[in-house]
């Protein structure tokens, strides 16, 4: 006999699907869709539906858009272009309320081991809006091997076109304890020290 | 600016409704379901409206079922009662393959601390199913306040009846240490030693 009845066998089934869920917090999930009102699960399925219909990529920068270029492309200079891995990074920027330039997001970071070259993520694109305005390129990829080796590669092709490149400082949090700090950021913290 | 776009503050938004998921978790869930494909995603909303549409509760037994009468009521006899919280709770003991019997999901435990007395869990249906055939109730509530509590009360209504009511046996879990079992469970384990 089959344990689950197969309305809800096949709910928790997609529940599994999302990342770190496994069968216990999927049949959680299952059950808070049954107690809900009905109109309430129509809701969260009508979202799930409209995010994947009205949800597309700009085609500036590659950031999540309901249009064909994104509020940010729209109303910002692009004298500044802050390149990032992902959709995710920009939000985490954004959520600073500091920056005030564009963004370009790669859609990934250059992986030999996982077979992604220079081809496979928005390098291409990035190059063709580099031109009249555009003064400085912030690489924002993140600091481990592949976003590291990305920033390499991008500098190498940005350079000689006479454009300023900058990278996001590295080093030792804010509100840490140095005794704490792992030792490669320590170090780094050590080879970037500032002169005050 | 908003940080998010309409569609996936949304989305965002029902996710977070679920036990257990908060912005960031949230957050990750939307992404995932942004970069399934049209129809997984569609696959994933229909499984909820699904969910939600067919499952219903067995009017004998109060277990989630597609018809009217759950399966397990249709095909086994009612001699046996196992008497639970939560349609969960069935599940956790069908996964065992030991008990051939029917159950009774109470939906709740009397708690006079949250207002939920007697009348509001399903313990009348339980006395009007009580009758030719039914030879033992096994009351498998929880061993916490509210479910002893629940227990006891409904022992003191089926006993008179002339029905054997049992109750899951409490003790020191298999593969444990004694060490590190908690008092109440190894006072209780003293209490209800076993003669050999």
């Amino acid at each position: 006999m089959k344990v689950y009845i197969e309305p809800i066998g096949k709910l928790i089934n997609e529940f599994s699907k999302l990342p770190g869920v496994g069968k216990k917090t999927a049949q959680r999930f299952a059950y808070k869709i049954i107690n809900m009102s009905k109109e309430e699960a129509e809701e969260f399925a009508e979202a799930i539906l409209l995010a994947k219909k009205n949800v597309h990529y700009c085609k500036v920068c590659g950031n999540f858009s309901e249009d064909d270029v994104c509020d940010i492309c729209k109303s910002r200079s692009n004298s500044t272009i802050c390149v990032v891995k992902e959709p995710k990074d920009v939000i985490a920027i954004e959520k600073l309320n500091e920056y005030q330039g564009v963004y370009h997001v790669l859609h990934g970071t250059i992986s030999p081991m996982d077979g992604i070259g220079p081809n496979d993520i928005r390098i291409k694109e990035l190059l063709s809006r580099i031109g009249e305005g555009v003064n400085e390129i912030i690489l924002a990829t993140n600091p481990d091997v592949e976003g590291e080796a990305t920033a390499m590669y991008i500098t190498s092709l940005i350079k000689p076109l006479g454009v300023k490149v900058t990278r996001l400082a590295h080093g030792i949090p804010i509100g840490t304890d140095l005794e704490y700090a792992d030792e490669v950021t320590l170090a780094r913290a050590f080879v970037d020290r500032k002169t005050l």
